[in-house]
């Protein structure tokens, strides 16, 4: 990672976001992540040195707090320099440092928490002042890479419009269940479920 | 609100910020952003059609969710054209509604939502997937203008330059207390505060 | 639903109740509803200019407060017009804002509360001073359906009296197992079952 | 009350509301429902045989269930024939059953629960299917008098349009104080106050 | 019920305990008492006028403190009357009413609560002051059995010494399974079994 | 307390009830206990060789399961032989073991466990199968001491009589406070206090 | 235990580490210790007489607070006599007694509790001021059985060797987990699995 | 700190216990842990290089894990190095994040954790499998310091001793004060004071 840093790449040939999970048991709740990238058009980087066609892209990587902090300071203090310009992190358990010390380390780059588990959002939450960590509600990885890609529509309108697609997409299908629902009768609606 | 909508005006005259609050009782823990955001060099917005000197401002409102959803309605869908590039909402009770139902309607804008009280936590992280919010812990509104200025600085250097000086004045500070504890030794160090 | 309102039906031709739902899967929970008004001779109407023959009717909608929150406020500003005289609104989450912003929007119409899991459940209630809601709780549909139905029964004696059939249905259910369980012993009793 | 029961006294001249406590300690509490309904014009009936002028009143009373289940028994039985439409029913303590055993026995007319503490939240809301009670939040003795009022309504438009009243007396509070806030400056409106 | 309390039954053919529970669902925990009984050697009585031989007897009821009020108050009234020394009553539910509404009914007869579900210890266990009520864990059945027994032996010396046998027993087998955990080793202890 | 044990003491000159804490800083907590004691009629004996006049008294230790387990050892395995026929026993903290540890020891005399805080609730009930204990609100120690009371009048009727006096006394209040705040109002039924 | 305690075995025979658990039902959970004592090298002494090869050893028993508190006492009160230089002690249920009075009873010596479910924490970490025990998180039997070792260590520097072996084969598991991750995107990587 | 580490000073000279916070407004709780060490005869060293004449001696810093994560890392990676046997660390708030990252980066040095708040007790105990790290109950600085000490005492006898004669003040305090409270009675007892 240190070496990737040093090497100074073009920022459009870098990922924009940096997706890191306590354990790879954490995957299938942090996958939602990848999912709503996908929908969002972004590409997942695999190589840094070799970038995808699309023009955003994500990495993802493992990162335990507490197993491996010597990797958890390598990717927070790296990550600026490696050109990301956002981290989602998942962890889970009780004390789900990941997300909070990665804020702390990669500061001022903003990090979007996930808690993994129920028992993982007060950890992940509850910075001291002065230490900022943005956060969203256990499980909700889509969510976090949605607020991500908010984040850097900040500064290319392109992701604005993804997102206003996908959202639009969302409202039709909510207001077509609401007719069929209303006009069938709840138990025809059931009944074709 | 709707009429500064559309005045379609200049974005270095507008609010970059918005800061709204579910009542003026809110104001104790809301002033948290105000003074992270005077130690920024954020400077008061008063009047929409007079901007103040400074390069960087945010705009103060009193709006509740459920005393006047139409108030809460109009400046969610206002904000993106009045100028606004991201919100800090709080609200306190259990159904802290403010933050998230802002989070739907002026979406795509990010909103960073603020629980002013501990029981205010689970009602502004609440989200369903879909429907994206980032929310700091109950209270920490100071963190909260903290996290809207790192999603502001991904477009403006001198903001993420901003976030660097305040926070190694923030390392110094801890630095020379433990310094000073340990030198002094716990007694000491006691008598002399 | 705007034309609707403005259509000013005769009132008993409109559904006295609505029954809506923060999304089509919270529709196991909220069916309690539906049959409770089943059991109380309340028909569904299914089309709104053409009213069923049943006196006392109710209508469904899924309406997100997050997804969807313009299609929420429209059906809330007109569900008095629209002849409605008591709305059931029930939703999931730790962030369950339907219920409570439609008895914000819909006020002064009374709206019961129904949170879809125990984790909404603070959210439903927690109003501010001034804006009234009333809950049941957690899951219980079928008692937000007795409840709205004894707020209609303030007007309509007849369905007072339909809830005093269901209740003696009830307590004679109860006092034929007590009778069974004591005569029979509780080992007889289980084997029974 | 069983006297009062029997007298069969014209509708007009009985109290449209009961409130009910379980101490003169949840007084204090319990004064919110008097104060809403002083605000709605509702007048306090102390004499059962003799009617304040007042079109619409209520009564109070303490009743214990637990010191008391007799004298609660008698309440719930004779509501109805005493000519009361809905009670508010307010409890402490962790087994606040006054309200809940009052809506057990006083069925089908409406009871509003009223949790005195936030641990008598899940007591008085956690009712088994089939009978029903509608509560509000914690504490919240004024909105609890706001939705009974909204029940009265369904059959007194006079009550609905006091209802508005109020309501537009609350929304300019709020947006006078939003304004204030706005244009002022943070800093000057807490100065001003 | 009210026609055995007259009936001034020999206390020596009466039941000495009385199972109460708030539905037939929450059999399967409250059978945990009767098996209890059935090991110190009570019988249960399923005729008020016909005694089984065994000293000792128990009878049970199914009775709804929300559904059928009525019946509650009954069986609370006449309890003393009846010949019951004990009384151990289930409920499930937040608003587990049925173990303290009896307590506060049948005093000064003991009662022993059991909470049928976690949510219901609070609502058993929360009596105000002057109105005692005893409980047992959530789900502890068994162990209110044994309770309400040792209650019994402050006059049945005979109980004293059921029970001293029963927790000879359990001693026993506790001992064994330790020595053979510690002189098989946890592994072959666990192929073991 | 051995010495006391092997004394074999006539039943009538030793205390009937012992009250243990785990800490003298339970006391105001636990005093609750005394002053139900004492409006019963029993007298506390000081010292063991010497009984007051009064036919029913109870003692007064502090014991600390953490602290000096032999002590509670030595207490709880002498307790029967001692004379006593029950013990209140009380402890704050989230490990409030002696109230457990004391029925666990004592068995099989009953004890009532009173939890001295709100955390100490779980501890104290929460015992396995087979190792009963029964208890009492948080702080609740008075009315641990009517079910003391009431399992002691199991066996002395003249027990029983004072119970129920007290408890008319009880109901008496209640009814004279009900009627104060219904005939004067709530403003003047405040105003007089 | 006690003819053990009094043998005075040399130090090297005996057991260091005694494992007792509440039940042989906590045994899943305390299993976690064996096998961190199996990856450390340590034997199981199965015979307290007949002492294994291995230089380090651990004893298990099972031993129940609440139903035979005399086992745990002589347990407790003979640990440093019969050589353990430290114990890990698991227990479950709300009520989890065995760790902390064994911490009382068998102090000086260090004892290292295991809540065995969510909540046993409370009552196994709540401790008065002047009775020191130490606790994992509820489960974390592994990591006991590692603390309880690192406890050792301070003595014996061939278990800090040891410590620091099974560390670094956990490292290099989690960094091939992130390298695989990375490389080859998280669809393939699923798919890998 | 790295200096100090390179030093290869004489480990009689250099602190065997470094008691470290997350802020100097954490002293007040961790204070309790000077207090044991005072009383148990160590002295605090307050400067690294010149060490005070008692044999066992602490040191005390502020390190911040989300304020200075580099000064954190720091401490932890040198404090084997530095000649320490044992770290006591608190820290406060939702995400105490001090105490486990300290085991973590100290590892296998053992770190007794100290949450400053009942809400931080999750934070710090809740580790995952293969990172150790031992907690006390919220707030309780004073027993970490005792537990800490038992872990030195496996290697130093004398401070076995020390803790003994603790232990034995302690227990003459509770057997004197439970003499007063039984000889004197409540009411004198409570007089004296």
């Amino acid at each position: 990672l240190r070496a990737e840093a040093d090497a100074d790449a073009d920022p459009e040939t870098t990922p924009e976001m940096g997706i890191i999970m306590g354990s790879d048991s954490d995957l299938d709740v942090m996958s939602g992540a990848h999912d709503a990238l996908d929908e969002l058009g972004f590409a997942e980087q695999t190589d840094f040195r070799d970038a995808p066609d699309a023009r955003f892209t994500y990495e993802t990587y493992v990162v335990s707090a507490h197993r491996t902090p010597e990797l958890m300071y390598a990717y927070g203090e790296t990550a600026a320099e490696r050109g990301l310009d956002v981290i989602i992190a998942g962890a889970g358990g009780k004390s789900a440092d990941l997300p909070n010390m990665t804020a702390s380390i990669a500061y001022p780059l903003p990090v979007v928490g996930v808690p993994v588990q129920e028992k993982s959002v007060d950890s992940v939450i509850g910075m001291p002042t002065g230490a900022p960590i943005v956060a969203v509600d256990a499980g909700k990885s889509f969510n976090a890479a949605l607020s991500a890609t908010q984040i850097l529509a900040r500064r290319h309108e392109e992701l604005e419009e993804r997102l206003v697609e996908y959202h639009e997409k969302l409202v039709s299908g909510v207001a077509e269940v609401s007719r069929d629902i209303h006009d069938m009768g709840v138990e025809s609606f059931r009944d074709s479920r």
